[in-house]
């Protein structure tokens, strides 16, 4: 099996994405992250371009990484200063790292519009850059920076670019599509000539997906010859985003069996990409390729039922290969087989009860035009399916809640929330304040119930989530929410919907809690 | 130029995605827009599945279309009926519709495991199926369903599935990557294969998104002689979506010179993205190639300073000729040109005063340390440049403001909430009612003001969004509030952030207000 070796930018390219922005600690984790993966080089960002990167490659000289070697990104010397008094440069060797990667120019117009230097200029800026970083006894991997474009534009001097780095002894040359615009036949035939006329040059890739074809076009590149993949996870990055390292990774060891981690390994993807997403503080694509939520998702009945046969017949791959696994959508467009499906999960016999799942059906459909959805939400769903076979029993019944949130003079805020219950027979009346309307109304409820059913003290909330359905009707929208919550043996989720914010999120607790109490 | 067909399917593939579901108002609303568009064939529904796809094919008939044909989708016929007594069949004539699309199987598993039938049965029911719609007078497009995973199984089976439609009369015949799984170096050695076999069929390619290669499987398929390309807008679909035409129009026309729309079309393709992407009532992903509020988004200081020097240095095209247009972020990474650029937008002459840019860059990075993005909050960061410069005169004072949520007995909810503000030396108590608290908190504001500032009057909000920041802490988490208001003129973004959604909510609104009273 060909080895392609990773290369991640998560940190320093993946930064440049809109809306994300990592602490150094956030940093040195997904570092972390990433080395266990078993990704070969981390890039960790810009040394020379601002101080939290140069204050991250000062902390993580002390890291220890089994696999991985960090890289700091610069570029070519300015064209007014020689390489060992560039401070560019010179920030690379003070970062302390065994690896540069360092861009220089190949489109002839970057080099006279942008850097406003002469071709033979740049062909000097990057040689003497390459060979300053050499003589330090770094490991270069050289990014040609649009080269794609460069080469269409000008084929002959984007060519030269590359010999002018090989020469001065990069280990390496990437290839980029900067600009993200290429499509993969531009891909197949420019590095398919670079392999022709540098047949022994160890190449890379790097894409951006402007054009929707990031991940296409890094394997194409690959099938031409390329040997090292730089990319993201999850394809964070400007603009569109970088190359997804979570789509190369599985195309190119499970579908065209080069080696990129071990199999062990593999398994973790999924886990990665949403530990990622995690940290970077973003909801995750849920219908991401291999390692989103729905990527494995069924929802017409059709599917569900074939899938229940042959998990291959509406498949492309084993979602256990990279620690995802299937799941069956509850909708509308349900047919028998989802709701079977779904109810198997949560232990209903619904099988042999074709008029039970007709009605549990309908009310799904009945529900979902008020705005309410299932598909991430097991727990309502389970208590709706209580309601429909009549088993349903509330645990307790609201008799009123007030909820008050006040701003003072001093502008402290304080939340207090009381709610009047009748429990067993009993009223109980309890007041609590909270970090917010949501917090003190969710601990209000918890000191009304605790006595009665001890075992919610173990539920806690890991998610919430506010989605505005009707975005257009300004405050007065109608709003879902969404709470994950979980106890020491599993998790679910519960829903809610209004045009009043504290009574959805309401709603979505009390299903939280009154499912705990029914799984018991 | 060579005609690519556009084959829209949102309205029966793209309801397969989580979440999605639409009304037969929505529709045909969306079969509006995609005719507008120049869409050739819009797929319609399945009418023999479900009866709102029964009821879109009744009202579609008396709905007259510019350029669009409307398509009624549905399976060969059962192995165990006659095409002319076929209930599934039979529901395609009753749909009335001139063009039909059924599928066939090509993959030999499937024929065995899914269909439990022999597979010469099989190629009687594609044939006798096609016989019969041709005899109807029915244009009718064949689907070959999965059908390159047959091909690679079974690859005389899969032509032998072709040859049958063919025979019987299919108009075209639409390859499917049904699983989605396929690389585009599989695409173009199959479709190269299907095309030498049947050099004068009419071809088309239909691709799912599973292995993130659904917009570069579909443009090779085309460069390999597909004619006809079925996708769905905002790649809407099942798991991990449909081929997207929002990314393949633009990579067919603009880059390889294909006729897909007219010229002055193509400047919608924006406007219909987000339009599909608000009456399916999900948030668009903002950094969708091409279209995506991202896609020509720059944050990088030195790419913005190229790009105004000359904006093809870091853009693959330009942005107008789909109707998307360049954004410039303000964030920690932001050089002074970024800043310098977002405040020529709002007037402001930064360009000389470059230790006032570095304030601003200095306060924008401690607010995003908070949790604060000015990203999408042009009205927040204009005040905040207002502060920055000494300029900020708070046009009224917060003394206090209560804030309560009532469910009574009955179940009703009442939200109300006071403010008491000064006013250029006046005190204002006021009070309101709304549909949920920040809508009432928003009244009473508005209340409070509109005497002194009656400009305020014209001020809409058109848009609210809560976003929790630290989903982990469960219901005390951080929430960010955006909120997007408009005048006649103009619209512009304002954020607050806190724990309490109340107070993160009142800070939009203040700078909602404020940035409307400042721009006067």
């Amino acid at each position: 099996m060909k080895k392609v070796e990773l290369f991640d930018t998560t940190l320093r390219d993946g930064t440049q994405a809109a809306g994300i922005s990592f602490t150094v600690a956030d940093k040195i984790k997904i570092a972390h992250i990433l080395d266990d993966l078993g990704i070969d080089y981390i890039e960790g960002g810009w040394p020379g371009s601002n101080p939290k990167d140069e204050e991250f490659f000062q902390k993580v000289q002390k890291v220890k990484f089994r696999n991985a070697q960090i890289v700091a990104f610069g570029s070519t010397r300015h064209k007014d200063k020689t390489a060992d008094k560039d401070p560019n440069l010179l920030t690379l060797i003070k970062s302390k790292v065994k690896v540069a990667c360092i861009f220089g120019k190949s489109w002839d117009l970057h080099v006279t519009h942008a850097l406003r230097a002469s071709l033979d200029e740049n062909l000097e800026m990057i040689s003497d850059s390459v060979k300053f970083l050499k003589s330090q006894k770094l490991k270069v991997i050289y990014d040609a920076e649009h080269f794609f474009d460069g080469f269409k534009n000008n084929r002959d001097y984007a060519l030269s670019t590359l010999e002018a780095a090989v020469k001065a002894g990069a280990d390496s040359v990437t290839l980029c599509d900067t600009n993200g615009g290429m499509l993969p036949g531009d891909i197949r035939e420019i590095v398919k000539a670079v392999k022709e006329k540098f047949p022994d040059v160890y190449l890379g890739i790097h894409a951006h997906n402007d054009s929707d074809c990031a991940v296409a076009n890094s394997v194409v590149a690959v099938e031409e010859g390329c040997s090292l993949v730089q990319g993201t996870i999850n394809g964070l990055g400007e603009r569109c985003g970088n190359a997804n390292l979570c789509s190369i990774i599985p195309a190119l060891q499970i579908k065209l069996g080069y080696r990129c981690l071990t199999d062990e390994k593999m398994v973790a993807l999924t886990e990665v990409s949403r530990h990622v997403d995690e940290i970077a503080n973003i909801l995750p694509n849920e219908r991401q390729p291999y390692v989103g939520r729905n990527a494995f998702a069924h929802k017409a009945g059709i599917h569900v039922s074939a899938v229940a046969r042959h998990s291959s017949t509406y498949e492309h791959m084993n979602p256990e290969e990279i620690g995802n696994e299937r799941r069956i959508l509850v909708s509308e467009l349900s047919g028998r087989s989802n709701v079977a499906f779904k109810s198997k999960e949560l232990s209903l016999d619904l099988e042999n009860n074709p008029q039970l799942s007709s009605k549990i059906i309908e009310l799904v459909k009945e529900s979902e035009n008020k705005g309410y959805q299932y598909e991430n939400a097991d727990g309502s769903f389970a208590i709706l399916t209580s309601k429909a076979m009549g088993k349903y029993k509330p645990f307790f019944t609201l008799k009123s809640f007030h909820v008050s949130v006040e701003k003072d003079k001093q502008g402290q805020m304080v939340s207090e929330a009381t709610i009047k219950l009748d429990v067993k027979g009993e009223e109980e009346h309890t007041v609590s304040e909270g970090d917010g309307p949501v917090n003190a109304l969710d601990n209000a409820l918890r000191k009304a119930l605790k006595k009665y059913y001890p075992e919610i003290k173990e539920v806690s909330l890991s998610d919430f989530k506010v989605r505005v359905i009707n975005a257009g009707a300004g405050t007065a929208a109608k709003v879902r929410v969404l709470i994950e919550s979980r106890d020491p043996q599993s998790s679910w989720g519960t829903i809610g919907v209004s045009e009043n914010i504290i009574e959805a999120s309401w709603e979505a607790l009390v299903d939280a809690i009154e499912y705990k109490i029914l799984k018991k």
